[in-house]
């Protein structure tokens, strides 16, 4: 089962789910012409204490009851927080959400459910694309963002579309060494980024308990926790830098809820880009925060399963989870 | 003027010219259907003591003399070793070509003698596009690739096509940093990777005079430049990582004089790949030698040349050169 041609002036209707550690998100997005817009969205507690089987069965049931409030949506999108196989449809490590994840058919349970043809896909690359689309990167040819959360996630878009390279991970922006003897990262290797940039770090730099309160602070005016925005700023911005000599972008998106530091947080990025920055031109690159906040992942989830199904739409024989 | 839709079955001719410090080579390349062949191709010395004007003179002459002797040619790509306007065909830095290079116009006045449709790109991204659609990167969708030379020239491909960014900088895989307070580069930026791994830091950390040299004696087992390519390697694994990552590519091509010492170089690479890379596959990652040596940049200015031209033609209201 496949939606309506994408290229028809017709309004189509296409579901995101965003499976998310503490909720499961939905957004119902229409597409006509090259307009995207968000029509609903709403969110249920993740029974992640449950387990895989109860999670799947969640994010089958969350989308049952969106498709039945929104007739017509023609395809499923499913972010996931980590890695999965797109050929498959399976994950392979989630973050964030407990129990054995590697191997475990999401796409293809969940596709059956809804009889929809359903496609997963990394929850920081659903950002990307719901800002792309319809956010913070609308009208750019070529984009990185990055979304500072528990962990720093990352998407780059070339010639208007999120590139996903062969496994649905690149854009892992997060997982660039930013110095080679640098701190541990939960990945596995030493000074990503991330390491320096994930929430707990932030709130570590600032000298607080949570991320948020750092912000909070650095507006009242908070000395160290303005001095630590300026430390993780400028971290940021050498992994930003890289990303503008390798990419040369017209946009740079900053999402996630540290981007309500604003200026505090963009200024220092700003600076390390002056510093380091000496290929492309600068003015060329605009630097911005996220639009589509909390939703943009089920957004983009929504949006990702729409252009995924209608690849598939043009390949009949491949099973519609099995699309890349 | 403009040549023959490449669509056509009907095989089309196209020149390559490769500015370098000490040569002008060029290329006449010829494509059928979706092949490539480089048919002919020379070099003559490059008058740079002569200064830009007769640079861009005997750029022209030469350009001229190959399209005598190889008639039906119906477009030119000219490879300059910096940076240049794609708007304009203006150079606007030039790395080892003395003279005042800024806003020197260069796809103009080759145009203008040849009769026919020049259009600018980098060395390092001729490079890249010769490997890409007749060398180590055929078949490739997404490609990467480092030329080790004088500096640390880079290309990246996605979905099949050069990324060129909005001013044919992006690539620039040389001047990521690697290390945020590591040594000058040449470009102004502290750590980047060039800094590392360009020819005279070679030599430098293999005890020789030139890397030439540096290659030559570790393929001897001289200990000492064994080290040394160790070393380097380790530098350009780093680098190679974060593209592994933020891209995920097919393909990574390796080329330029260094090159030569192969396993040498490959498996510290291939070491600190299996050290930092941890969201992508690293089996699905091809890690290979350029296969096409000196003439690459000749053949994929060519090639970029008869790409733009097929542009170019598309959108009529447009001068030639200053298609992107």
């Amino acid at each position: 089962m496949v939606g309506p041609a994408m290229t028809s002036t017709q309004p189509t209707r296409h579901l995101g789910l965003d499976l998310g550690g503490t909720n499961i998100k939905w957004a119902v997005v229409e597409h006509a012409d090259e307009t995207w817009n968000a029509l609903d969205r709403g969110q249920v507690p993740t029974p992640a204490e449950n387990g895989p089987d109860a999670v799947v069965k969640a994010l089958a049931d969350t989308g049952l009851a969106a498709i039945a409030a929104w007739p017509g949506v023609g395809s499923v999108g499913i972010g996931v927080p980590g890695l999965y196989d797109p050929a498959t449809g399976a994950t392979r490590f989630l973050v964030n959400v407990p129990g054995e994840w590697d191997g475990r058919p999401v796409a293809g349970p969940v596709s059956a459910a809804l009889g929809r043809p359903a496609f997963l896909v990394n929850d920081a690359r659903a950002f990307g694309l719901a800002e792309l689309r319809l956010g913070a990167g609308r009208g750019a040819s070529s984009m990185v963002g990055l979304t500072l959360g528990t962990g720093v996630g990352g998407v780059i878009a070339i010639d208007g579309r999120v590139h996903q390279g062969h496994d649905g991970t690149a854009g892992e922006v997060g997982h660039q060494t930013i110095d080679p003897d640098g701190p541990w990262c939960g990945c596995g290797n030493r000074g990503c980024l991330e390491a320096y940039a994930r929430a707990d770090q932030i709130a570590h730099a600032c000298g607080t308990t949570t991320a948020e309160e750092a912000v909070r602070r650095a507006r009242q005016g908070d000395a160290r926790a303005l001095a630590g925005l300026r430390q993780v700023g400028r971290y940021l911005g050498i992994g930003i830098a890289n990303l503008v000599t390798l990419i040369s972008p017209d946009r740079v998106v900053i999402g996630g809820g540290v981007a309500a530091a604003g200026d505090l947080l963009l200024d220092p990025i700003r600076a390390e880009l002056r510093e380091r920055v000496r290929t492309t031109a600068l003015d060329l690159v605009e630097l911005v925060l996220a639009e589509l906040g909390y939703w943009a992942g089920a957004i983009g989830a929504a949006i990702h399963g729409a252009e995924r199904a209608e690849v598939a739409a043009d390949q009949p024989g491949r099973g519609a989870w099995q699309a890349r």
